[in-house]
């Protein structure tokens, strides 16, 4: 690729520290087997798309040659003044009306999505070099942004109702010591239904853990924030919402909130947030305005039309609906094909269970149970793309995520039954 | 904004080195006083914006749950497959069939508008302390990211087809005994109806630009590109196109194409791409994974959908015309308000005059003609915003750019009229 008389790649450090992402292949693996069945796709289900309550909502828009003007000209860089006021109005009142100057719409940014907010909030926290403390497992393509962008990281076991704490607290204790806390810069948190694990963080554990950061604050002599990516808040359909970190009065200014509205509504629609607190609202406001301006209007305006009519809402229902039933097929299906020695637990929102095998049992991509899967057709997130690069334990490989989100019912049901014949051979 | 009980800001480097956007205060300035012309503003003619044409295509889109389904669903990073290959097949077709190799839709990258593509370019290729190498004036926002990113710049003046090449030169010449060509990464040329000069780069000095970058690279011992910014390309209404330097066949490789939709069809719409060599086209791709996974779905088949069904190039025809239009009336109305003494030129394309003032006469933020401006109301981009910050030179402080694109034609005679009597009294 490199011209023979240049000696040196022309590519930043980023772009050359910056690898293929594993769902590149994790897709290119689904084009290359046509007859696989994927419950490895994080895509949300293709038949409850909103279809016909777009196209109304976009002849509202386009029918008016003013709001039409409007949906199809430059916005500001911030966002649609009124999808921020309607964005901090609905975050608060899934939080049962937290402190209101924390849910200011100026505190409030649209992005493309809400991984965009995670890249931009990153890129202006963290330098090469620095520290972020995150689930063991998370969400991975976080951890690609880690690793494209030089940064480190320490994992923090989760338990049923989040991180464990004591192991957050000597993880802290040991980075005081070693001078290291200097380099931490945030708290990564996937805190509803968190993808791998499906695991909820309770508001109790957020409140803890934001003291404990606070605490660490003096050693590290700065700011350290909670980031917590509630990207799969609103697909709940068991059991009671949790309050977000933002309602925990003591620390408010310490977190910083992303959401998204890709998931419950459309994800090719892509708009998601963040409700920031300064000096990261500006900052992370600046940066966006050097990436592209701001989100594209016509999005921005379809999705405060979408939740100003009420139909967003409804459409949520639905889906929340959709997601229990696909849901209730996989938990079936595993009874009846997995093993017992498999533990798993009974998702209550998100898109995906995670299944654990005796740690004897690998799950890796070069695992044989990964290969003999693909052969019979069944595709599977191997648990290790889940674990950050914390050099302080080694990668579990015994896990698998599974999504009922992307998948049919009958293809959910030949899936499992697939993988199930697969892992009864292998334990 | 900082807890007292910490010392340090939380920020990083970046967002530390990232100000306010010239952008803003402009925006902020046209907010402050309601009855103000802005001539400042680089928005798209509200009144052409292609309302009736978008409904028509997201009805189209819409009406069927399978290509409605295939909108609202994520896409692949790189981009929409049909979008890629058409936009491939109109950029050759405006190089005169160049070198098909070169223009293959395996090459493009969409992005959410071009902004996005410079972005991700320059993460991709720039460390912090490199060098781009840009015009004098150039396009104020990509300052913005170079200044945000900590990278140098040097500028080379303009003529009236492009860059001084014997400047370009003397430049690359004394980097070379300097050392200092080791961080030389691109050369960046806005080369069509240049923002702000109105410009437009020639054929031939994008081809002799490419030879002298290659042969610098032997100093470099890493390839330098050339990033063409082909923004404004399609906003022509007068004279021939002249072939991008993708069509050099020299050195096609080392050219870095950036183009848009946004402005040609509609600015909330957000459209962009790039056209890349290896290895640029891979790191840009992964660095896209990480930004937003892909650029908006919805966004990318409604532009293939356009371009498909000949409506953009229609809806464009029709554009050129009323850009067309707008300028003249600009033209007129400056023929009849400015002093002799200021110098500009009659736009071909783009949305700018670029007038100079005598070097005495100042007209930056703080000058008394900007600020007289204002207090008369009419409003435009002071020339010292659209210098990069060269070491070797003083930035020049007696230019402005005036847009004909967002103000209607009463409001571009009303704002040159008034504009005029302002230099009348300062020259």
């Amino acid at each position: 690729m490199r011209n023979s008389n240049t000696k040196k790649t022309p590519l930043s450090a980023l772009a050359q520290r910056t690898e293929e992402p594993p769902i590149s292949w994790l897709m290119k693996m689904t084009l290359d087997h046509p007859k696989v069945v994927s419950l490895a796709a994080g895509f949300t289900d293709n038949q409850s798309l909103p279809v016909q309550e777009t196209l109304e909502l976009l002849e509202e828009i386009f029918s008016s040659r003013k709001t039409g003007q409007a949906a199809l000209q430059y916005g500001s860089t911030a966002g649609d003044p009124c999808l921020r006021r309607l964005t901090a109005h609905d975050v608060q009142a899934l939080d049962n009306n937290g402190a209101p100057g924390v849910y200011s719409a100026d505190r409030v940014l649209i992005t493309h999505g809400s991984q965009q907010l995670l890249y931009i909030v990153t890129e202006c926290l963290c330098d090469p070099g620095d520290m972020v403390i995150l689930e063991d497992p998370t969400y991975f393509v976080y951890l690609s942004i880690l690793q494209s962008r030089g940064i480190q990281c320490r994992g923090i076991p989760l338990q049923q109702d989040g991180i464990d704490l004591s192991w957050l607290e000597r993880t802290l204790d040991t980075l005081t010591r070693s001078g290291e806390i200097k380099k931490v810069k945030m708290l990564y948190l996937v805190s509803y239904f968190q993808n791998p694990s499906g695991i909820t963080t309770s508001f109790h554990k957020k409140g803890t853990a934001l003291d404990l950061l606070r605490f660490y604050e003096k050693k590290a002599g700065h700011p350290i924030y909670l980031l917590e990516d509630a990207a799969y808040r609103e697909l709940r359909f068991d059991g009671d919402d949790e309050a977000s970190a933002l309602a925990a009065v003591d620390n408010p200014d310490r977190v910083i909130y992303a959401g998204t509205y890709s998931k419950p509504f459309a994800s090719g629609a892509r708009v998601g947030f963040g409700l920031l607190p300064e000096p990261i609202a500006t900052a992370t406001r600046r940066v966006k305005g050097n990436h592209d301006f701001g989100t594209a209007n016509l999005l921005q305006q379809l999705l405060a039309h979408a939740l100003e009519s009420g139909l967003y809402e409804r459409h949520l229902a639905e889906l929340q609906e959709r997601y229990a039933a696909k849901a209730a097929v996989m938990v079936e299906a595993i009874r009846q094909h997995f093993p017992e020695e498999v533990l798993w637990d009974v998702p209550k929102g998100g898109l995906y269970v995670w299944a654990r095998l005796p740690a004897k049992n690998k799950t890796g991509v070069r695992s044989k149970i990964f290969q003999t899967a693909l052969k019979k057709d069944v595709l599977y997130v191997p648990g290790e793309l889940c674990y950050g690069p914390d050099p302080t334990r080694s990668k579990p490989n015994h896990e698998m995520r599974l999504s009922f989100g992307g998948a049919t019912e009958e293809q959910i049901r030949i899936g499992i039954e697939r993988l199930g014949k697969v892992l009864k051979k292998a334990l």
